[in-house]
């Protein structure tokens, strides 16, 4: 069974739901210690003040999030991802999810180009990585590494973890997306523990997560074409999984 | 001569006006390399928005500054701080300051209670560190450690240093309000270069950049007072002042 809009039936054998987000559902696995990821078109923006539907954007985020997530496991990197199973159905390890969302950024865009008054586009010296507390009810606030710490979210040892694991991404990243005309501007992690307590990557990397702009024309090719309502936005989706897919 | 208000003529010798703020003005000093700082009795809060006159504050704020300077310096922390002038004004080494507002909080209040869903007055497991760009225009937005280094505001030596003495003098300060049964809820400290290119604290340490409780009644003996019209303004600073010259 298939389905196109991400509201209806699912082909792989999963148990209760145990979380739905945004763009996403969370079942329980057929094994313990897993879950399955059913990615929705649903999109959302401006913490879900702006809603509406990106068709195929379920079937191109999954395919495009497990190509990275096996390439960054290549490279070293512990994820969640387990494997796929159906275009818009994935097994992944269930982790207990850190409650902070990472961005690492190489360019200023979005939330820091307004909330520092900076152009957008503006070239970093080196990624700053930003912390971002996860609740929808207080707008996802910056935090920064004590108040993940001081307030319990994660311990020091994690938040190093986090860091160090979100830099080299970010490098990983670079190299992927170099070769296939795409600059990385910023990006957006989570991060979870798995059964034995070690940190490894979560959620998913794509055109939601991600500001993806062409190297050369700087067209944008992610999800910014939605909230900011400039058009092409199937179209830039299946051009950034065509990319994804080269072989570089 | 002296004045009430702040604003009229001054009674130490000094150069052209460098800058104004919200509670201070700062002038050349009759030495190379020194300010003469003036403390106001006008204040502001809410980025500016409520604004009001606390009699007899900046006569208060600069006889506790002082006192809190000099007992800093003679823990080993290095300050702006050179003399007394008069009762509204101190002679102080000129710095270039770091744009950069430096929050430790003891315990939970004001906009971190806010911004993160929190109980006013929790305590913290250990002292917060907050970093904010110090920019009206965009309402002094709370940053990280890597905005500050990657957007040039300061070296990461200098971040470091600033950590470093942040959390120092938050312990001398827990030291010396103790006694006085105050407890330190949370400080905004700003620090500068001199000449030389070492960080040193500047600004000052004030019932407006500190929230001070009582330690017994938990009753704000602080700016809150203003900012929430609570009354007894400055009853409280004169109550503050009392307790810092208190010999304990």
């Amino acid at each position: 069974m298939t389905e196109t809009t991400g509201a209806g039936v699912q082909g792989a054998d999963k148990g209760q739901m145990v979380y739905e987000g945004k763009a996403k559902r969370v079942y329980e696995g057929p094994q313990p210690d897993t879950y399955v990821v059913v990615y929705k078109d649903d999109a959302t923006a401006f913490n879900g003040e702006k809603r509406g539907t990106i068709v195929g954007k379920g079937v191109i985020n999954n395919r495009i999030s497990n190509i990275l997530f096996r390439y960054l496991e290549t490279k070293g990197i512990p994820t969640h991802y387990l494997k796929d199973l159906s275009e818009r159905e994935t097994l992944v390890r269930a982790l207990t999810i850190v409650p902070v969302e990472v961005v690492v950024r190489n360019r200023v865009a979005g939330s820091m180009a307004k909330r520092l008054g900076l152009p957008e586009g503006q070239v970093l010296p080196y990624p700053v990585v930003e912390f971002y507390y996860k609740n929808d009810a207080l707008g996802d606030p910056l935090v920064n590494e004590g108040h993940v710490t001081a307030l319990g979210w994660a311990s020091r040892a994690e938040v190093a973890a986090i860091q160090t694991l979100a830099l080299r991404i970010g490098e990983l990243l670079g190299q992927f997306f170099t070769p296939r005309g795409v600059a990385l501007v910023d990006f957006k992690l989570e991060f979870g523990r798995d059964s034995a307590g070690g940190i490894r990557l979560a959620d998913e990397i794509s055109p939601d997560t991600c500001r993806f702009w062409d190297a050369t024309s700087g067209e944008k090719l992610d999800k910014d074409r939605f909230r900011r309502d400039l058009g092409g936005v199937e179209e830039a989706y299946a051009e950034m999984l065509r990319r994804v897919e080269v072989q570089a």
